[in-house]
């Protein structure tokens, strides 16, 4: 029987969520071609097919973490105060699927600190979450749900509390279960709104 | 001439040194026995004499890690708010030597995730941060220069503060200069201690 391009297809995604599986258990650190062949059941014959060399596998294992990240659903809000909680709770690895992939964005960083271009390239990335979040709360500062003050600076800090909450809970998911992370969140956003 | 034992501990600093280097530049990563010899001006064999296998380099660079935190200058400060103050700049990226120790451990988390008993001494590693900045906020309270409340639970808030300006920092050094860290630290610090 021919192969089809839908058979193509469907192998190509059957790569990708064994590459996703072993970057979840084992991190970039771990990401071998050997290893993603064991979670696939295959040869490593086969994945050179797909990664000629090492460094293709990790390009792909990047650009799923950003499709993944891209696409992952985000809570409803309407806009001022609620929209930056919202904005932060998505961030936060509260769920089985934000804790896999925060657990692979924080592997990453070793290999993106260790590339120039890579680096530039998260440092745009988490620049333009800065950017999404000004706006969110400079429509906050709008409504009187936020005092007034610098947006990109108010954001520069929230960005800052998230990321190392998200540190902190993948290190210890005991201390910081998901009503702890939720309380430390609304503890921070409730800093910044001092009663009138 | 005989080797002495002087000799042999100053060849132990300059492999120490020359890990800490290969660190710094590639991260755990790029730390291989190659990497490590090539800093060294040395020939991988001398360095399979003392890591014997690639987990044993890890280990030591994980020692190198530690021992060079614990060691790192602190701040003097005055108990209370400036205490608090003092202890999350020297966490801060500010010096190019925290500049090089953060991007390392950041760097480490890579590793330590993939490892459970590293992640637990990591886990364990930060909630002995978080108990060491709990007594210092506890502190502050009784002086009054913080509000009452839950001091963990603001040691918890303060440390993922910090370990995200860490991150931010090391991505973008343009965009976060030590200027702009203690700055936004200031602001963290400002929006618990609301005016009376």
């Amino acid at each position: 029987m021919p192969r089809t391009k839908g058979d193509h297809e469907a192998r190509r995604r059957d790569v990708s969520e064994a590459v996703w599986r072993v970057l979840a258990a084992h991190g970039f650190g771990g990401l071998t071609l050997r290893a993603v062949a064991a979670e696939l059941g295959a040869t490593t014959g086969l994945l050179t097919h797909y990664f000629p060399a090492k460094r293709d596998l990790v390009a792909h294992a990047l650009d799923l973490l950003a499709e993944r990240t891209a696409a992952r659903p985000r809570r409803p809000a309407t806009p001022g105060l609620a929209a930056v909680r919202a904005a932060l709770l998505d961030i936060l690895p509260l769920t089985a699927d934000a804790i896999a992939s925060n657990r692979i964005w924080v592997s990453s960083w070793d290999t993106a600190l260790a590339d120039p271009a890579l680096s530039d390239d998260y440092a745009r990335k988490y620049a333009r979450g800065r950017a999404r979040l000004t706006d969110l709360i400079a429509a906050a500062q709008d409504l009187g749900e936020l005092p007034p003050g610098d947006p990109a600076r108010l954001a520069a800090g929230a960005q800052s509390f998230t990321l190392g909450l998200v540190v902190q809970a993948l290190f210890d998911p005991a201390t910081f279960p998901p009503p702890r992370q939720v309380e430390l969140l609304d503890d921070y956003l409730a800093s910044l709104t001092p009663p009138p």
